[in-house]
């Protein structure tokens, strides 16, 4: 019996796409052979890849001027070969600091060049995201960074940052494909798959042409992002089986009507299940409003003593993974597309009744 | 209906590895949810990881003062990484290069130190491997790499270069688990994952513990050796459904017998080919004999013409993916620890019905 899994990352996937990978596990496409046993250079597996590709071309109406990359790494990787594909030492980078994924990307972004914080949520205990009218980017930076969607702390930008000429750099890892964005207003988008993409193991990485070729002395080739590009990410072998659940999963977000609708869907599980918190005078969402996570909700009780109790009833009643992030306690419920209404309006049923027997 | 697999890598896997991870692909150990869905930090997860590591130490015998990871970026992440960890600009590297993965390996050596080629077989056309007589270590060396088995030319060391006190760092990607090694003979053995241990977008780094902790600034987080040791290889999330594949394969290396089982299968496999190429006045194998690779089976047929017609023949008998390198053509049967003896005969009678037929 499958369960509703509100986990971060790794985070649940379509049934139907487990399910084809299921069906075609030692005999994919009638070639005798899974998908994993199958060489990357095959026409088939090239054929895959292409695909995966236009796929997420078409989701996201990714501009020709851009190149998307399937890399290895996770963005833990990208926070180093970001810095390595578009600085010099000298260079200075812009960050927006917004919560934990914000300071990991700063942290490792100081390993190879200059880093301004020109913009921190610190005084807020990161529970929303700076003024827009408040930015200030200084135009000789290298790149903006922000991230859009604090998977931790449940913050999500109602808007992409003004940056002049300067290329903003996104890290969507936990809200990329959850509605539709301009990519045009990016330099560079990237994200770890094992949130809304696929299983753990590839990083997607969207980069507009003028930004690749300039690779310092030193990245690593698996992560030089014009080397990858002339490639198709296949300088060195890719993680096929990822790629491949990955395109299945983007077949799956066209079915289910392309970004517009699967935004729509995702606005109303967000906005019923913050209701229900903010409606029941005893759970509690610390974010601002209008800067509240569509993919990731926490919540706390008024007693944390129950929250143990609240985790395990919920596992009992087939609501899984709903402890906050260790850094954090609390619970935390990740609603990312892969999550139907159903499962938000089961959570919200679950909610009610451990009120009822616990408030 | 399933196909004799001879592909380089992705490679063949074993029947009853895919068979597992096709019944638990939507609910795996009961949890209601795939492995891919399960959160890495979780205890089911982190049993799986520790189980992994605790048995591929067991199948090599790897001594406790070595290190085991799991990380992504493939070996061609490691060509980079190595130097990262173990040198500084100014270290001396030496290189043994028997061939096209030796050369990667040095070329991606050279953007980070200094590099000198002790031994290089481009006179013999990478057929065989320097004497081990003859090899003279700078004893200030950081480390001696090599490659032990080469992929493409089919090309495999009979031994393990004596370094002195220098650390002898191994590619092992396409030998690793194929026969018993001497872990202790090596200061850092590396393997990608896709020939003999599971699906592609993991690298197994074994490494010796005085060779971490120094890691040059710069480094990038998700391949310093010392840190992702500290933390599991979960430093970033981990590629979980590799590592639960890897681990599947290590439970199923163990019941045939360990490696000592596995590399007598291996060694009859290979010199049954061996002997039908060598025997049959038709097809050749370029390499030496003493340093014939188990793994790799590069041969050729008098008229090249004729190559394409051999494999299309042999794909419709169920024997696929043999043709040669598209760096070098002619013909490739890799027959890893997946392959069984059935495969290899298979290939062998066809091998001779086309001899017969276009000898």
């Amino acid at each position: 019996v499958r369960v509703f899994n509100f986990a971060a990352g790794p985070a649940t996937l379509p049934l139907e796409v487990l399910e084809q990978a299921r069906a075609e596990m030692t005999d994919w496409q009638g070639s005798g052979m899974s998908v994993m046993e199958v060489s990357h250079r095959s026409k088939a597996f090239v054929a895959v890849a292409q695909q995966a590709e236009a796929d997420l071309r078409e989701l996201m109406a990714i501009p020709p001027n851009y190149k998307v990359l399937f890399l290895q790494g996770g963005a833990t990787g990208m926070f180093a070969a970001i810095p390595l594909n578009l600085t010099t030492p000298d260079s200075l980078v812009e960050f927006i600091n917004t919560g934990a994924w914000s300071k990991k990307a700063i942290s490792e972004a100081k390993k190879y060049c200059r880093v301004n914080i020109m913009a921190d949520e610190a005084a807020s205990n990161y529970s929303t995201v700076p003024d827009a009218a408040s930015l200030r980017v200084d135009p000789k930076a290298a790149y903006l960074h922000y991230t859009p969607n604090e998977t931790i702390g449940g913050v999500e930008f109602p808007y992409v940052p003004a940056a002049g000429g300067v290329p903003v750099v996104a890290d969507m890892s936990s809200t990329i494909l959850s509605r539709p964005v301009d990519v045009s207003q990016f330099g560079l988008i990237y994200a770890g798959a094992q949130k809304n993409i696929g299983p753990s193991g590839i990083c997607v990485v969207i980069v507009r042409d003028d930004l690749i070729g300039k690779a310092r002395p030193g990245t690593p080739s698996v992560w030089d992002f014009d080397a990858m590009a002339r490639e198709g990410s296949m300088l060195n072998t890719p993680p096929t089986f990822g790629i491949y659940v990955a395109g299945l999963v983007f077949k799956w977000l066209k079915k289910q009507g392309g970004l517009a609708a699967v935004g729509e869907r995702n606005r109303n599980k967000a906005e019923r299940l913050y209701a229900a918190i903010d409606n029941s005078g005893y759970y509690a969402n610390p974010v601002a409003k209008h800067c509240r996570s569509w993919m990731n909700v926490p919540f706390t009780i008024p007693n944390p003593d129950l929250e143990k109790t609240f985790c395990a009833e919920a596992a009992k009643a087939g609501l899984v993974n709903l402890e906050g992030h260790r850094s954090v306690g609390g619970m935390r419920a990740s609603i990312y597309n892969a999550m139907g209404i159903d499962g938000v309006d089961a959570l919200i049923a679950f909610m009610r009744d451990f009120q009822q027997r616990h408030g």
